[in-house]
């Protein structure tokens, strides 16, 4: 936790002094191991960055007074399209992704995701909010993402896909009949990455359709959670 | 597993036929749910990739006809020097860098890595090759990368990290008074990565008395998971 996120409800009556309890107090206590009239850096969900100095420390909450005058880093004008990552990874993928300023991920369905991936509890929505806090406060962000399911690929690719892509660059990485994924577009992009195993011929059909073009990391195949920061570092070197 | 992995103990004494146990062979019946006659990618450890034929799966042995002869994906020419990881994210961290293609890993001391990491079971000789193999087999290469332990931060800086950099390029990440992170420098590199908090002033200025710069990747704060593959993609962009 490099950034404490607040959220309206931390804010108390008086302007400017926050108090936290829970998952954050905790941080505080056994991470920070922070004292009373220490300063740490802290942000506003949606809003404002700044520094927050202890008031008191006590058993079961805490205090800050607080000064948001900072902006956050600019956000990636990227949307993430991903196939449905396995239960026991979904929730790094969202903390890498969101760490890196991806503000839009649509987690989407293939023939290689697993049926049982789309019962996991990790998809509800508590979850989801809770891995993207995760991502804001170790990348010293506050512009929560927005995630949104899409269960079935065809309706969503043929439908909703090409006016959500709008006149962004728009890739799929797939390591066949690709070119080289380019260095620094820097531009909006929409990029689609598929599932382990990859997206079958008739996945890469549609999405071509859709204006997406094939472009590759290489020989080397990654797991999804190298993938994203790999692709992202390359499309958007600062 | 996108290649399997064979060391000269799965070779039987018939030229070009092997016999698998073990974890393999689980994969290949729970995951791959290979049938006898199906071909798969397979490398030898340190050698040429190619194809093996499952000529017969049983319940404790597959016995496979394999073809060796395509190269493994050339080495990245970089060696990582890294701040041990905690324990929980060791091995996901081996696996990335080895999947990325790094050849030579030194993990180190560093005064925010905590004393407890150097007593974890996963800094065994048999683990940290374990991780590897898992990143060769996801990455599809066979070049077993080397995996260095160096417990004393000075000693190492001073006295052996300047003849093991040699005359490669000398990179530490670290966001503060840093440059951006070249793109695409591909040549032979030597990249220093801290812990969780970073290197403290000391460690900085010591990397720096041995030809280190510092680069940064932009005012996002980056899980170390996160960061390897961030970095190398943006050094080495294919």
């Amino acid at each position: 936790m490099n950034l404490i996120l607040l959220f309206d409800d931390d804010f108390t009556e008086t302007p400017g002094k926050v108090r936290l309890t829970g998952r954050r107090l905790r941080h505080l206590k056994e991470v920070h191991r922070a004292a009373e009239g220490e300063t740490l850096a802290v942000g506003r969900a949606n809003g404002a960055m700044g520094t927050g100095t202890i008031l008191s420390l006590e058993k079961n909450a805490v205090e800050m007074a607080v000064t948001l005058s900072e902006p956050p880093p600019e956000p990636l004008p990227l949307t993430l399209i991903l196939a449905l990552p396995r239960p026991k990874v979904l929730n790094r993928v969202i903390i890498a992704a969101t760490s890196m300023g991806v503000k839009r991920l649509v987690l989407i369905n293939a023939v290689r995701v697993e049926k049982s991936f789309w019962q996991s509890p990790r998809l509800s929505e508590e979850n989801l909010l809770a891995q993207t806090v995760l991502g804001l406060e170790q990348a010293k962000d506050t512009q929560l993402p927005e995630i949104l399911i899409r269960k079935r690929f065809k309706p969503f690719v043929e439908d909703e896909l090409p006016a959500m892509a709008g006149d962004t660059q728009r890739l799929v990485a797939h390591p066949y009949d690709a070119v080289a994924c380019p260095v620094g577009v820097c531009g909006p992009t929409t990029l689609a990455v598929g599932p382990e195993g990859g997206f079958i011929p008739y996945e890469i059909d549609k999405l071509k359709e859709a204006g997406f073009d094939a472009v590759s990391m290489g020989e080397r195949i990654l797991r999804v959670e190298s993938a994203i920061p790999a692709l992202l570092s390359r499309l958007y070197p600062l």
